[in-house]
């Protein structure tokens, strides 16, 4: 069967995302430090701490925040000084209203791919910072469904096809992140192409055996769905 | 027309929430209290806080989890112990991670009208919370459709009834909160049904001067919809 939809991922897809966790890891370091016990590892007592609340607080900005709280009382023994706390909640704030910004090729290849194919942007993270990235990023008009989700996991993706009476056999999703965005979709039968972004987040890493198609821009994907649709 | 489905909010309509954040301010005014600066206001500062940070960070336990950090640094002049930050957010997860308690006779109301009438939960909130929540209620099986919004205002409610082919004069909505539940609905041309909540949270506080159907307990919703369906 042929390509009718193209699921999209967001962060890191559409537009930049992780360089603003990175940003915020250096603020972090640079006003932590200075009160830290001596011989923390800082950046990894915050993966710890992040990858450890994934379960409870869920993907997204608001996540990340109190995370770098935790981990700053952790790292300090309880010494961070109030003014230090206070940055980091300004930084969480920062990054939820910060401008969306696309990456390359995608306000135009989004708009071409739309004539063509149903499109659905599929993400995961906090609800009203993606609606507001969505919101600001122009391409709701040739988005067809918006799903904010979260977890990427196979019962996710089941889910929204069977809502959208989506044929699996029709769709392919297209992401940065080959555990959020290609296995998934893999094991339910569909397909799936990954664009790397030049970051990625640990957690997203995933060792697999397939055999996944790989673009190195979104530029690539029309010429990739017309040789495979 | 008859009402085909019902909508219904979660929240302190289908189980307890508000005491919560009721809790959770007693333990910030506890905890942050002895290290304020003289005369500060404690929970007025807190509900300004949250208030103020509703447009960036959107409701929910973690939105108000990062607000109490906030007013706990504002209201002691950045003198707020380490460790008492570290008491909030483990809060927050405490939060996060109750037990759902439902209110006296949705179990039993819930399961009776999904015999006869389609089923919306349509809430706001944490994404991850509320999915949560609705998993541990058992309410699952009985609901045709979830709905985690990050407000609740007239386009919403429009969006949601389009995307599930749901007539507005077939619909009545029922919740605790008058702003969130019953006036956006009725501005849409639907029915509305209140039913209060032993607290209220004083955002969702609005004047109106509509005739709002207002039942004591979820155990009379039945009755009223056999005698307006």
């Amino acid at each position: 069967m042929g390509i009718e939809w193209i699921g999209l991922d967001a962060d890191d897809t559409l537009w930049h995302s992780e360089g603003h966790f990175t940003d915020a890891l250096q603020l972090f370091c640079e006003q932590v430090g200075p009160y830290a016990v001596p011989g923390a590892n800082l950046a990894g007592h915050l993966d710890a701490v992040e990858r450890r609340n994934l379960a409870v607080f869920g993907y997204g900005v608001k996540a990340f925040t109190l995370s770098m709280i935790e981990a700053a009382v952790d790292v300090t023994d309880g010494h961070v000084p109030g003014h230090v706390i206070a940055n980091l909640v300004e930084r969480g704030k920062v990054m939820l209203d910060h401008p969306v910004e696309l990456l390359d090729g995608v306000a135009e290849i989004v708009s071409d791919l739309s004539r063509h194919f149903q499109l659905a942007v599929i993400t995961k993270g906090d609800l009203v910072h993606q609606e507001r990235k969505l919101t600001s990023s122009g391409l709701c008009e040739h988005v067809h469904v918006v799903e904010i989700v979260s977890e990427k996991d196979p019962a996710t993706y089941r889910r929204i096809l069977a809502r959208h009476r989506i044929a699996v056999d029709g769709f392919v999703m297209v992401g940065n992140a080959i555990r959020s965005d290609v296995l998934p979709v893999l094991a339910i039968g569909g397909r799936a192409v990954h664009i790397p972004y030049e970051q990625t987040w640990a957690h997203e890493h995933a060792d697999h055996d397939h055999d996944v198609p790989t673009l190195a821009s979104i530029r690539e994907l029309p010429g990739w769905i017309d040789a495979h649709a």
